[in-house]
């Protein structure tokens, strides 16, 4: 999960090395879809390493799909849609920040999912660690991402 | 806006207090609408006050529905009705803080709502005004928060 | 519920008619508040006989609200409001036929509402009443369907 | 789309031979996921031929998955989540007939789609036929709904 139009230059670089290692470990994609930021370069990245990637669409309006979705759902719903986001991943990983990103963050706090933080922004990293009590992760770049994201996932 | 099962004691009293003020405006309260922590609360002051309130309830379960509550708009949808909330508010008051609390805030943040936040949580408070930017206002009490809303009230 | 741009003039005579008969039985009229067809006018009858309007609306965009909306609900998630439509209701009058009220009459029906069809539109009639069972009710006029409503409202 | 629990053997064995042809087409099966019915034998019947299956849930309980579903979307919103299902469907086939079917054919004519009706229920026929005008096509077999999909796509 992260940023469209918000996100910064580091964001969407490491979204994009996100992408390929997802797609390395033979992991799908599953991202909000859109053909802004760091949502259609993580998609980018994970097409060139020929992962699998999924895009739960917030509106019906075809234009806005990245390119590099495989599968797209149209949910025509909104911001609600970043529910369904996080309901559906077995680990979120938060790249950036903005207020739909906290959006996703904070809902998957609310459905005791695992959340990794990549992010520079110091505050919602101490907010977030705080609200999630221990199921925030803090990475410093996509490799200790997916690392981390590996560790989650043997235990569930 | 505010936690259920999670409220702090001052978050309830701050609750009651704010759904008296609410009614007494002849504002009408939309919450929630669960039967526990600041949205059953908020909803008795307003009652007390002979407001009208109306509840977004996550689920079908009429058992969970707050007895104050005398419009209940049964989404079955979970915390994704979050967004439902903050979109048919014209101001949001968030009342302590929780997951559920900070996705809403969010969500109000990505639709371009003014948010007020009534809570003793430092963290969040940072963290909002940072991601808010000019949409974001902190009350002290529940007076203060009915004053800030009247004058955003004003303005929009 | 009833179609909006699509509802016939027999539509739209008696939805005026049923919003004044909703309101003098003291209910809360609940629709899909937009200012078109049959949405509007059950409002407008509502409010002539100063009833309590609520209207679940699919989009954010305000010019499409009922004026005689008391209370909006934006849910900025398309059709799929149409499930919070029936949920919300102790009964469902369906007035006129479309594909939005033939949605929300089949959604009703999984969700074990009642429902009444006040409707010209024979083949709708023929396969409701087979699909639901018992749960089907049809009235030939506004007054036929509210009496139904209140020995529904009776045997809740 | 299909009915759940209460699918008869026509409509389990129709869908069988529908996942079949599906995944032999090389296209991606989209159902509601569950593992009953329709939608459970819909994607058994795809898994046998190696096809790609997405299940769109109405619940976050895993135990109600098919388990021949590769990609699980959790919407945790009911019945909410059929115009979802329709939304990301380029053509629909409905196998069978129920509430939730007919809630799902109908958005999917309020969204414009094409449906593609394979089910002894003639009065649903009747009535959908005459609903959707010329976006509703009935197939006698999974053979004949693979074909007029095949026709359907081409023009899209």
């Amino acid at each position: 999960m992260g940023p469209g139009e918000e996100a910064t230059d580091k964001d969407v670089k490491n979204a994009y090395k996100l992408g390929k290692l997802i797609a390395k470990q033979g992991w799908v994609l599953l991202s909000g879809g859109r053909n802004s930021g760091v949502m259609d370069t993580v998609n980018r990245g994970a097409k060139e390493s020929n992962g699998l990637t999924i895009g739960i669409l917030p509106t019906a309006d075809k234009k806005t799909i990245s390119e590099a979705v495989d599968i797209a759902i149209i949910t025509d719903m909104g911001s609600a849609r970043n529910n369904i986001n996080v309901l559906s991943s077995n680990v979120v990983i938060a790249c950036g920040m903005g207020a739909g990103t906290a959006s996703e963050i904070a809902l998957a706090l609310k459905a005791k999912k695992k959340v990794i933080l990549l992010s520079e922004d110091k505050e919602s990293i101490i907010f977030f660690k705080k609200l999630g009590k221990g199921n925030i992760y803090v990475a410093d770049n996509p490799e200790e991402a997916i690392e981390i994201t590996r560790r989650v996932l043997n235990n569930i």
